[in-house]
């Protein structure tokens, strides 16, 4: 069954026995993810049902509307934001959050909640709404108040790490749906490596809404197609199909037919006809969708969007701006809401005031399991600890590589897969892979096979051509729990695919390590579409990540050293394709602080001249270095491996390693000199290619290129 | 007839009368793009036949097994390439080329041809070679026995401006395909404008082909939602299934369906089951293709990866690597091919040699039907002149906008809009959109309605939200004809979602457009996701790109003055959502000068302080310049609107601007300040944002980041 039209839907729920509507899935131990035969049964859960009462409806609708207003009148204060998509999505909302989903209001980090993601980020008041009436403390009637204003804990976006209760940052739209992917594939990966018979310690679902836009964007395309790869049965995701994009009707830009691409995704696919008043068909999909254990599930479900609205319903107009006073008169009258701005009332709060001490007992009772499963299964129950903390096991860093100037010359790339399997080792929440390169990129971990839909306890991820979800699927895992550590492998170059993924991590303070190699013309043959150029330099001018060129072995453990702890900021390591020499004089001490001298023979730090150089430059200027001290000068040779870093140190560290006074200065990096007159300073010279590169052996470009140490040295007397 | 097996489209055929099946379609000319009834009927069209005589199936064997042993030898020589791809896809390369294709070897940029694309660049020795044979004058065999190496016209990834007969630039993946979509776009708009009635004089199809890659990348399911949508029917995409990418068999993450996701965006789909050698299902699935008029075709053609390598063939290990001496001896041994090295036997050479003079034939006929079509339509024979041709029509810049200070204050974003909009009444080759931000980026051009399937003659563009194929597309549309001028629009910070595409605009000289607004934290509430930071950086730091940041009515009528004239670099326009003042001394003659002095005081060339900015905060400096001179300053302010061409002028135009004696600099733009020691020097101050941005409104944001007058004022002060 690939898919279904609501009464098809029907009729398929009508197989089922009749205790099936409205009881939780009778627990099957032979299949993973299933709720446990003794726990008690939780109103949370008892309550998806088919079909409501009456009276049960009134308090649904009153409920779906409370949340349309608080969006409509922080909107309103704002005087900015999307009332549209909140005014559609709620009656899904309320369901989700009134009647399906598990989670503790006064814990948003307990680790097996469910989780939900909203991928069209602009609606955020739908959430900021829902975690307010479910007594989350980050969203008081207060912030509601304080929409989109300065120091407020409820953005223009949701932002996982300003408002907790949001699990990812999301407004570029299709972000949020690959993210879901890494949730879901998180879940999968832990519940396939925990659990254990009677102990479904793993065991959430997570649910996105996304919109049209999000529709459209390719990433979600490659994010779903490798969903339907994985099978991952417990990510329920929501297309809300208003009709209406930016530009009007989605006539005039979108018109395939989304239910079939998704079946060609190898999704189950369920249509909701009336997603803004259809209680009883949403509640009877997402109990369909999770039935459906092995495919993800799209509930496509046809909403209004700024439902409620007389006058800008249905149309861009209700999109992006608020409503205006006339119209949310209108509004209020239209739907009989006779309540001031930012009311709840009292009856709609007892309603959902359960979810305090439902959330509580959820966690209690988790808790109380966990403290079993730890008797039985110690081992896994301190792997698992570690995964849900932020703590790093102790002595990790030790199970990184050590390199001696002796030890033979390697590609950085290769260097890399040492320490990214000597990590593996150590680090229980370690997992990660390639875009399709992983023999190119060497991303492999040799202990371990490939994450599959039927080997999802394996921790090489294998991502296909599709960098730009792969980036945004480590943002999810990352956001999963603290201790999941993942990585990503492509060619350098290629990080322009996936530069939006990056820069949500950097934002969204996710810990992901970018592994990029072929970091330089220096790839050779595959040419200009394959060398990176300006790409250190565009990366280096992000905030809050941790660019990192190493130059050799220890430089390379050094780098991961780095990227392992900055649990809090991205890094990207750039690694080169060809053979690098171990360089006396690298340390792991120097990459922590981003810049350190190498070799120096001159006195007092006043050295004649500098040398600068980065990653496989650093070689270069190395030995530019020696032959200018055979002819008697003082030569200072510095790496530069993260101007971060190098950035952070205090002022008479930078001083000790690029003194002030010293204007003879020279840097070699194959890359683009933009940004160099910061580190050479106005008298001195930047080597480097400004230019794009040329398809020719690497020896040939680097000598066409000017980057050699015959040019260092030639630029160093040039300097005096 | 929505798709259909081998089986099936045989089935469709037979129901064709039979002459149809090998002579060309008879005209209709109730319908356009079909061939002239009066045209020759030349033989290059005739051998579309379904079935093809013994003998010629002998020599097209032999053609085919030219090209697989060109591109062998070609890797082998190399040491390095992709011999895969092009021996698996001979088949229907030599099909192409031999038997559809209209093209003119001796005239690689003849308007009316045919366009190929090898999406899956990296088997470009099958593009290489089959222009070999055709007889283009680029592809000579001693190019072929240069290929990658430097300097020669055969590099590594096809690349349009090192090898007539190379379209476009391609090799990062999903970027051809999208491209192609460009072209295809281009030749329905061009013929919906210019065919008349007994005058198809706009009449080629588009072929492409792609493999697994291009199908997992985000962007070719944006771009062929996007083909679908507007019916591209003379696009014809061969998709080589060959089930290899490099990390091993497609099964391990692409399992995904791909007909029924093609289905979903409503392409037409046939299957050919063998690649290989079933010549005659190829040409039958090209027949078929070409009698879908309202939809693209996917022609998804089984091939095997290495065909006719006996131990590597269908294996990763062919995929990227030279055969080596061993296994190409055993192939030439499997195949039967007696030949040395490069050898193209006499009688092939004989067989391809006819498309010399049939080339020439079919441009004369085109010029001669041109020739009537002037006479008959002087008018729109003048305005598509134009469009074939690189030259601009004399005076079009005086159509832009000119402004003073008292106009009123407008965002650029707004002022942009006019600007486009004076272009598009006086360069008939100016079309472009907006990635569903048409009413934010204000891209819509009022004379002009949409661009749809059924007004192709329109020209705004509606992307939808698909940036990434948005930029790829226009590449694809510039590249078709060089006075065709896209521009395309949305908001600044998603140049991230496209910036692949970007990089290729500059790498490939495609003068593309790029309208890109809400351009810094002044986007106000909108928050961190949607406020550029590092990207005026990251675009400066890029190779043949022109980045603009202008600061009102002149300066951006400037940029576009810029924009358009750079028909062999990219621009990109920074533009404000915030109003701006229309600043007392900005100038076009300024702009394209980059950086220049908007107001001074001071005498000599020696002012005490130097004050910089770009766009919206060049109005911040000039009122700083102006408090500062009212406490007795010597103040000069200057504009960098673009850095790029500031660079190009002569040290002495520098130094007039930014004279070296002067230290005391200070900058102020609302972005990253990376790169701006460059111009503020070590002693200068450069004010900016080097975190991420908030959401807020833009006059808080601009306050709490110390984006004001008198921040500039206090380090003006500092300087001394």
């Amino acid at each position: 069954m690939a898919s279904s039209s609501l009464t098809l839907s029907k009729a398929y729920l009508a197989q089922q026995p009749s205790y099936e509507r409205c009881s939780p899935r009778p627990a099957d131990h032979h299949v993973s993810f299933t709720p446990r035969r003794d726990l008690p049964r939780l109103r949370v859960r008892r309550r998806i049902c088919v079909r409501a009462s009456s009276a049960e409806t009134d308090v649904v609708e009153k409920s779906v509307n409370t949340i349309r207003f608080l969006a409509i009148d922080a909107v309103e204060k704002a005087k900015s934001g999307h009332p549209g998509l909140p005014m559609g999505c709620a009656p899904m909302g309320h369901i989700l959050f009134d009647e399906v989903m598990k989670y503790n209001p006064k814990n948003p980090y307990w680790f097996n909640r469910d989780r939900f993601l909203l991928s069209a980020g602009h609606g955020c008041m739908l959430h900021y709404a829902l975690l307010h009436l479910a007594g989350y403390d980050s969203v008081k009637e207060r912030d509601l108040m304080e929409f989109r204003q300065w120091g407020s804990r409820t953005p223009g976006h949701p932002e996982n790490f300003e408002t907790p209760g949001v699990e990812v940052t999301t407004g570029p739209l299709g972000q949020g749906i690959a993210n879901a992917v890494g949730l879901a594939l998180a879940e999968k990966h832990l519940a396939a490596r925990f659990n254990k018979p009677h102990f479904d310690i793993v065991d959430h679902y997570t649910y996105a809404i996304l919109g049209d836009g999000c529709q459209m964007e390719g990433i979600s395309n490659e994010a779903c197609s490798l969903a339907g790869h994985w099978g991952l049965g417990k990510l329920i995701a929501f297309y809300d199909d208003n009709h209406i994009s930016i530009d009007g009707d989605t006539e005039i830009a979108f018109t395939e037919d989304v239910q079939t691409r998704f079946q060609g995704l190898g999704w189950h696919v369920i249509c909701v006809k009336n997603g803004n008043t259809g209680y009883d068909e949403i509640r009877a999909a997402i109990k369909e969708a999770k039935t459906v254990q092995d495919k993800p599930t799209l509930i496509k479900i046809t909403t209004t969007i700024g439902f409620g609205s007389p006058n800008k319903a249905n149309s861009y107009s209700v999109h992006g701006s608020a409503l205006g006073e006339k119209e949310v008169d209108a509004t209020r009258k239209n739907l009989g809401w006779p309540y001031g701005p930012f009311h709840v009332p009292e009856d709609i709060k007892s309603h959902w005031s359960r979810h305090i001490p439902q959330g509580a007992a959820l966690e209690a009772e988790w808790n109380a399991q966990f403290s079993d499963y730890e008797k039985k299964y110690p081992q896994e129950a301190a792997e698992l600890k570690s995964i849900v903390t932020p703590n790093l096991p102790n002595g990790w860093e030790k199970s990184l590589p050590t390199y001696t100037p002796e030890s033979p010359a390697d590609a950085t790339r290769n260097l890399s897969q040492q320490c990214l399997n000597a990590l593996a080792k150590v680090l229980p929440g370690f997992l990660g892979g390639s875009a399709d390169l992983a023999s190119s990129n060497m991303t492999l971990l040799k202990m371990f096979g490939d994450f599959q839909k039927n080997a999802p306890e394996e921790r090489n991820l294998r991502f296909g051509v599709r960098e730009h979800s792969m980036g945004a699927i480590c943002n999810g895992i990352t956001c999963h729990s603290p201790g999941l550590i993942p990585y990503c492998a492509t060619f350098f170059v290629f990080t322009d695919y996936m530069r939006a993924a990056i820069r949500l991590s950097a934002l969204s303070e996710a810990g992901v390590i970018y592994v990029m190699t072929h970091d330089s013309i220096g790839l050779g043959e595959d040419g200009p579409t394959h060398q990176p150029i300006e790409h250190l330099a565009s990366f280096r001018a992000m905030p809050n990540i941790l660019m990192l060129r190493p130059a050799d072995g220890t430089e390379t453990a050094g780098a991961y050293k780095v990227a392992v702890e900055n649990r809090k900021r991205p890094s990207i390591l750039a690694l080169s394709r060809q053979k690098l020499p171990h360089l006396p004089g690298t340390s792991v001490q120097g990459v922590e602080k981003g810049g350190y001298v190498i070799s120096d023979n001159s006195a007092g730090n006043r050295p004649d001249v500098i040398l600068m150089g980065t990653g496989s430059e650093l070689e270069i200027a190395a030995k530019a270095g020696e032959k200018l001290r055979e002819e008697g000068r003082a030569v200072r040779v510095v790496s530069l491996v993260s101007w971060e870093l190098f950035d952070e140190q205090s002022q008479e560290y930078k001083e000790s390693v690029l003194p002030s006074g010293i204007s003879a200065r020279v840097s070699i990096e194959a890359g683009s000199t933009f940004g160099w007159e910061k580190m050479v300073g106005p008298k001195g010279k930047a080597i480097g290619v400004d230019s794009f590169g040329a398809s020719a052996p690497a020896d040939v470009l680097y000598k066409k290129f000017g980057l050699t140490v015959d040019a260092v040295v030639a630029a160093a007397k040039d300097l005096g």
